[in-house]
């Protein structure tokens, strides 16, 4: 048997989503044998740090070190636009692009009737509370293109259906530096539906 | 940009095998989101007290609270056999058979030259010396079925070829070209029961 102290840190790693009990040991046993003593520090402590000082923005549920995020606390952004994603990555990986200069809201997660995820899993009551609050204008709905995403667009857009907010998602269509040919026929016939002039 | 804390811990993610920085994100985000404070406790303390309190024990590399591992401090084993492993997850999974009752010898990798993998990077120097100063009779070298293995394998039954040591090794039960710490313990069994003499 392991010795315990490795029992414990295999236990540890196997909370996490897709790593199962090989691969924990295999993770476990890497920070030992291959890692050194900084690493293992500097792991330990950034997992203290990110439990002790991250907590959610009270506005938008993004990670932040203080009670509301960098990004809510920015007056400079326009207020207007609310960009509504699952979770803070996808947060992150639409401002890389630099295109959006709104205000963002977190749901994490998406409507999952057959996951046992409905309106009070994830964050929808706090977004209907600002969509009244708040003078929003448009409102983005950025989620993936799955069938509980369509849920929760459908979802979104029906509570919203006698307001002036205007509801708009994500464009689909061929990825840039795509082949025609690996596309498949659905995102094919939702680009053909959107074709823009040129 | 994500908040320094986040940043420090996907970072220390990515420094394990096959976690690119997507999957560092998600983990960390997990850490935060979806784990409770008790599990980020225990995971850094686990990592501070397998850093700290786990070394390789002194004669067969595996891991060890004390100088030396509780399988080498066992008198009750039979000291003529000898198993060679490539790390520790392998010579865990070979104790779970409970078919096997001598020592074991963990090499911490396989000859792979053309990764610059020789004789001096791994831990077969301290090999030959057990075999000179040991009364071992037999080695039996369960390494996985790679090219490596095999060259590892030839490697050590030619420095062996003029003594009187047998060298066996695990008998094809396993899969051709599979890796050991992913058979099934019954296979892993027959595969010890039926050792052959190279």
């Amino acid at each position: 048997m392991y010795p315990k102290p490795l029992r414990d840190l295999i236990e540890a790693f196997t909370k996490y989503p897709g790593i199962g009990i090989k691969t924990a040991e295999r993770l476990a046993i890497h920070s030992i044998t291959k890692l050194d003593t900084e690493h293992n520090v500097t792991f330990a402590s950034a997992l203290i740090e990110c439990n002790d000082k991250l907590s959610k923005c009270k506005i938008c549920n993004n990670l932040t070190e203080n009670s509301i995020c960098d990004i809510c606390a920015d007056n400079n952004r326009d207020k207007s636009l609310l960009m509504v994603v699952e979770d803070i990555k996808d947060l992150y990986i639409l401002e890389k692009t630099k295109q959006f200069n709104g205000y963002y809201h977190v749901l994490n997660g998406v409507l999952s009737p057959i996951d046992g995820i409905g309106i009070e899993e994830i964050n929808l009551v706090n977004l209907f509370e600002r969509l009244k609050n708040e003078n929003i204008k448009e409102i983005i709905i950025a989620l993936n293109a799955t069938v509980e995403g369509e849920t929760t667009i459908l979802y979104i857009k029906k509570i919203l259906e006698n307001t002036d907010i205007l509801v708009t998602t994500l464009a689909y269509g061929l990825a840039v530096g795509g082949d025609l040919q690996y596309t498949d026929e659905i995102t094919l016939k939702r680009a053909l539906e959107g074709r823009i002039k040129i």
